[in-house]
C-alpha cells in the first residue's frame, strides 16, 4: 500500500424527499445564488418548482444559468462566469446530472480567476480558489457530486478535458433516488457503466497489497452488478435506484484510490470519442473498457484473474490463468450488452477514420503515454480502438 | 435503506514517516498545544522525540498531558480541561491509542462548557463547541481517528460512557503503520476485535436492502480475517499492519452506517465489563459477542446466514439455515481464539458475581432497553452474560 492522504468534506444528503433540504443547506453560504441547470427534465418533473420553492422559503434570491448539455461545454462556462460576476454571486447550486455539476465546478473556479477558465483544464493555472458549490443530483454516472474534478468539452477542437482541485469538491450533494426513476433505460445503463468504470480504473493498479480498496472496489462492482438489472426491469424500484446512486457517489470519492495507484487510460481514450461524436460517456466506457482490457491483461494476469473470480464469479482453476481472465472479460462484456449498451465502435456506429487523431489528442501530454497499469503510447491508443472496433 | 447525512471530513495523512508531518498539520490552528499521551511507550520508541521535533520546527509550543491509561478515566479528562483554561489552549494533540485521543475529544468539549464534562456524557447537555484535536495513533482499534465519539469511565461508579458529537471529529489523524509493530500480541488481536465488532455492529441490521454497505461491511471483515494471522506471526509485516489501520478507520468511520440502523448492544454490554474488570475493550468483545449472536441469531436468521457465508466462507446449502448460521458464529469464535483472544468470561477470570449489578447499569436509559436488531432488556442481558460464562 502507498502512502496517502485522504479527506473528503462533502456532506451527502440521501433519501426521499430531500431535494426539500435544499434551501436550509444554500442558506448557510449565500442568499443570492447562480441555479445552473440543462433543460426540460426538472422542470417537467416538478424537480425545479421544488428546489425554487425551498430556496424562496429561505430567502435565497437566485439568477439561471439553463442550457447545460451533456459532454458540457466551454461556451456556457463562459457565460455562466459573466452572469456569476456581473450579479456579485457567491454560490453555485447544480441541479441535474454530471453536466450540470461540472458546468458549476468550472464557472466556480473561472470566477475569481482573473485569466481565460479553459487554462485550468490545458494545466497552465493552478486553482487557488472557487465558489463553494452544492448539487442535487439527478443522474447517478459520474461521481461529481462527491469529486474533486469536472470534464469540460471546448467547442473550438473538441478537446474534452478535465479539471481537478480539492476547491471544487461540492460543500454539500443531495441524492433522492426517486429523482432517478424518469431517467431512460439508455441514461440508466450507461450511467452504471461510468460507475463502473471508476472503480476499475482504481482497482487496476500494479500497487501491491491493496487488500482493503480491492474488496471495497469489488463489493462496489457488485453492488452495480446486482441492482442495475432490477432497475433496468423495474425503473422504479426505490431500493435497487439507491443502491446505484449510493455506489456512483463512493465509486468516485477517493476512497477507492487510497493507498493505489489507478489507471485511468480508458477514460482518457474514452473522453476523445465523446467529445468528437458526442455519445454518452458511459456508452463510450462500455466500448471501451473490454478492448484496453483485453488489449493489457497480460501485463498483470492475477488482477484480472482476481476480477474474474470475485466480481464475475468465475470458477477459479489453476490450470490456466488466461482462460479466466479472459472469461471475467467476457461477462463484463455481455453483461453491458445485457443492459442495452455498444460494446464495439460499430454499434455506435463510429467508423475507423479518425482513430489517429484522437490517439494523438490522447497523447498530446509532454510523456506522449497514457495510463497507470500499463503505459500506452499512440500506437497502441490506434491498437485499442481498433481492437473496439 | 433508510435517508441519511453523511459528512466525514477528518483527514487521514496515512503511511510511513507521516508523523513527521504532524507540526506542519498542527500549525493551521495554534501555536500552542496540550500534548496528552500514555506513558514510557512512545519515548521509549522514539515517536515522543520525533511529534516533538515536528512541533518545535513549526514553532509551536507545548503543554503536557501524559499518564492516559486505558479505559480512560474522567479526572485526567478534568486534569486537561484544568491546563487548558490556564494555558489558553486552542488545540490539543493526542498521540497514542483510543485512550489518548477519547481523553482529548473529553477535553475538548469540556474547555468551552461552563458545567461539568461528564454532563455530556450523561446526556445532561449538548456539545455545541469544542477546541480542534489531531490524532497521531499508535493502536488501530477503536476508530476514534475518524469518529465522532468518545468513550470515558467516571472512576466514582465505575460508569464508562460514550459521548457523541460532530464537533469531536478529528481535524486530521496520522496512520503510520510502522507505529503498530511494537503492539503486543494481545493489543493487536484485540484492537482487531474492536475493529471486527465495529463493523459487525452496523452489519446486524433490520434494515431491509442495503446491499452497497452490506458488502463493504463484508469487505473490511474480511480484511482483518486475512491479515491478523499474519501481522501475529509477523509484527513487522508493513503491508499487513497497514490493511488492518487503515480497515480501522473504514469500520468506525461513519460510511458503513449509511442507510441502515446498528446494534450496538454488545459495545453496550461489554461496556460493563470492561468498566469494572478493566480488561481490553477489544477482549471484552471477543467474548460478548458470541454471546449475544448466539441469543439474538434467530430474530434474523438470514442475516446470520449471509454472515457465515460471505464473511466465513461456510458453505451454502438450503437444508438448514440454523446450521449455516451457527457455523458462522462457530468459526468467528475459532479465529478470536487462534488470536489467542478470551471468548468466555471465565477465560478472562471474570465470575458472575456482578451479572445483575451490570445488567442493570446497561439497562439504565429511559426505555430500558438496549439493541436496534433486537431490543434486550435487564434479563436478556443477564442471559447473555450468562451465555458468556
Amino acid at each position: 500500500m502507498n502512502n496517502f492522504t485522504f479527506r473528503n468534506a462533502t456532506k451527502i444528503i440521501f433519501g426521499k424527499d430531500t431535494e426539500n433540504l435544499v434551501g436550509n443547506e444554500v442558506k448557510q453560504y449565500a442568499d443570492k445564488i447562480l441555479l445552473c441547470y440543462g433543460g426540460g427534465s426538472i422542470k417537467k418533473s416538478g424537480l425545479y418548482d421544488r428546489v425554487v420553492k425551498s430556496l424562496t422559503e429561505n430567502g435565497i434570491g437566485f439568477v439561471e444559468l439553463s442550457g447545460v448539455r451533456p459532454n458540457p461545454r466551454l461556451s456556457l462556462v463562459r457565460e455562466g462566469i459573466k452572469l456569476c460576476c456581473d450579479n456579485g454571486i457567491k454560490f453555485i447550486l447544480a441541479v441535474g446530472g454530471g453536466s450540470a455539476a461540472d458546468t458549476a465546478k468550472a464557472i466556480a473556479v473561472g470566477v475569481p480567476y482573473d485569466g481565460d477558465v479553459w487554462d485550468f483544464n490545458e494545466g497552465k493555472a493552478v486553482v487557488k480558489e472557487a465558489l463553494p458549490i452544492g448539487v442535487v443530483l439527478t443522474i447517478p454516472a459520474t461521481g461529481t457530486e462527491a469529486s474533486d474534478s469536472a470534464v469540460i468539452t471546448n467547442e473550438d477542437g473538441w478537446y474534452k478535458k478535465g479539471l481537478h482541485s480539492e476547491f471544487i469538491r461540492p460543500q454539500f450533494s443531495i441524492l433522492n433516488p426517486v429523482l432517478t426513476y424518469t431517467l431512460p433505460h439508455y441514461q440508466t445503463a450507461s450511467g452504471a457503466a461510468d460507475i463502473m468504470a471508476h472503480i476499475m480504473e482504481r482497482y487496476f493498479t500494479n500497487v501491491d497489497h491493496v487488500d482493503l480498496t480491492d474488496r471495497l472496489c469489488e463489493a462496489a462492482l457488485k453492488t452495480i452488478i446486482n441492482n442495475l438489472p432490477v432497475v433496468l426491469e423495474q425503473p422504479e424500484n426505490y431500493d435497487a435506484r439507491a443502491e446505484i446512486m449510493w455506489t456512483g457517489t463512493i465509486a468516485h470519492n477517493d476512497l477507492l484510490s487510497t493507498g493505489r495507484i489507478g489507471d485511468w487510460a480508458s477514460h482518457k481514450i474514452e473522453h476523445e470519442l465523446s467529445a468528437i461524436y458526442d455519445i454518452a460517456h458511459g456508452a463510450g466506457l462500455s466500448i471501451v473498457f473490454p478492448a484496453w482490457m483485453k488489449y493489457v491483461y497480460k501485463h498483470n494476469i492475477n488482477k484480472f484473474v482476481q476480477f474474474a473470480v470475485r466480481v464475475w464469479d468465475v470458477d477459479l482453476s489453476f490450470e490456466s490463468s488466461e482462460v479466466i481472465a479472459l472469461e471475467g472479460i467476457n461477462r463484463m462484456i455481455e453483461f453491458f450488452r445485457k443492459a442495452g449498451l455498444p460494446v464495439t465502435l460499430e454499434e455506435a456506429n463510429i467508423s475507423r477514420d479518425r482513430f489517429e487523431e484522437m490517439a494523438d489528442k490522447c497523447t498530446a501530454s509532454d510523456t506522449k503515454t497514457i495510463g497507470g497499469l500499463v503505459k500506452l503510447d499512440k500506437k497502441d491508443i490506434i491498437n485499442i480502438y481498433e481492437l473496439a472496433k
